[in-house]
């Protein structure tokens, strides 16, 4: 089955649109692991950003669809975080949750090519489902990607409008009529064309941030064919209200992802009183409950 | 002392400008080092990795300024890849070879302050001196590895102008006058702007392809206290004459990176007869040389 369609399958199955970000912090982790920390090592960080990571899986796995695990954080670590990445992975497809690295890699050519054999190819040690993607590079650095989704079920989410209030300074350059985001967008939808499954989904998806709403909603339609990943909701600000332009009307088509707010809940003045740090995981499993009630949009 | 500083240095002491980049791929490694693999297994490959890169560096250690590990090969070999790839920067430094480690990352705000405390970092576990950053995501992205760069000797290189033939799509979209990697160009230059060194270089380099020389001597005059990292020179197609555009008139100013040809000479034609799989390092050493003699720029 193919990315997307695994990917439609997850949301309808728990009927949940939240992607939960496993961002590990080491200033932010629950007192519990940071304590367990005793000489500032890597190996020894790293393996509580494991630890860390995997209960956040066994608390989120049967109640959304998806996880999204930040490269920068474990490559913070060196090669001991790149280890815990590994193991994160792992145990988030041993509990079926669809597994977005968050790597934001590319390079040309033959480059690409190494990239996307390495965390989507048959052989991958990483074995993650899908790897978002930055397209500054241009269409053939995209194809790689392409050609790895075809011959696997693969996905990617190219960058397409971020969620920074930087991110206009290139993205929102206009030619032609057409901002450069939009080109992005256009690229994807000519790249999902001969790829659709029968939902409608290719399996190129797109990065577009939250706290653009007005955007959102008209990528919607300019991209009828790609699942969308919205960052920025919650702790970026992002709301409810500015992430419903990203569905379809069946409630398909976007996953919304929180990482801070859903991670460290035990920290948000809601649940600091109930949870704290003893109770962490609760914590995460309260907000992330309290998140897909807020996004209830899915129509079975 | 600064990093654009210690490229000069290293510049004048070699009287070189050649950068080798450090591509390890399997298929292309000497027959020594693939007969040494008997299991295929990543940490086999790994192994290998770590002593083609080694190797070479020994070999062109007092010839060049700078090496330029590609990650996206180290990460194909999952979590072994990636000590070997620390092991080689390692090992590159200790040689007194500069470091840029090509993993075109980026992200948004706290997470681009991830990546450049990850590899340019006081505490960073890899140790690089400067990282290859993709511009996508805008000027807030940017910032946060001028940050390091403020607080360490380190340096980051912006992709301005790759050298692909799709580079075009995005990069060359022309408003009000100025495309999109012109943009990019103004942008190091205005950053660079409050931190030069003596030599007038500041710590935002930029990479412009050898496949675009027009371009680059445009761009030459366009970010004069950026350093350009040049690739695409060698297999690419790029000769010395298309990348004259890139040096100031004392020879400083870009250093050109060629990989493939250099470090699997052992299979170039002219080198084929006389060194082979078995003297691949003298392979090494003497397309390094020739390399060399073709980019003679550098007047003391």
């Amino acid at each position: 089955m193919t990315f997307a369609a695994r990917l439609a399958d997850a949301v309808r199955r728990t009927r949940s649109v939240t992607c939960v970000g496993l961002d590990p912090r080491k200033a932010n982790l629950p007192r519990p692991l940071r304590d367990a920390v005793s000489q500032d090592r890597p190996d020894e960080w790293a393996a509580a950003y494991t630890q860390f990571c995997c209960e956040i899986i066994e608390v989120v796995a049967d109640i959304v669809p998806c996880v999204k695990p930040q490269a920068a954080f474990f490559e913070q670590l060196g090669p001991a975080g790149m280890i815990a990445l590994g193991e994160v992975i792992a145990h988030a497809r041993k509990r079926s949750l669809l597994v977005i690295l968050d790597g934001k890699r590319n390079d040309i050519g033959s480059t690409a090519t190494a990239y996307a054999d390495a965390y989507l190819g048959a052989q991958s040690p990483w074995g993650s489902d899908s790897l978002t993607v930055s397209p500054y590079l241009g269409r053939d650095s995209i194809e790689p990607f392409v050609e790895i989704c075809d011959s696997r079920d693969a996905g990617v989410f190219v960058l397409v409008k971020t969620s920074n209030p930087g991110g206009g300074l290139l993205q929102n350059r206009e030619s032609d009529g057409q901002t450069v985001f939009q080109r992005v967008a256009e690229l994807l939808t000519e790249l999902n064309k001969e790829r659709l499954n029968e939902d409608g989904f290719g399996p190129l998806g797109a990065v577009v941030g939250a706290t653009y709403p007005a955007e959102l909603t008209a990528l919607r339609a300019a991209m009828p064919h790609s699942w969308i990943l919205v960052p920025g909701f919650g702790a970026q600000g992002g709301a409810a209200g500015d992430v419903m332009g990203g569905f379809r009307e069946d409630g398909l088509g976007a996953i919304v992802n929180s990482s801070r707010h859903l991670i460290f809940a035990h920290a948000r003045a809601e649940f600091a009183d109930t949870f704290g740090d003893e109770r962490w995981q609760d914590a995460v499993r309260a907000a992330t409950e309290q998140m897909n009630q807020q996004l209830d949009v899915v129509k079975m």
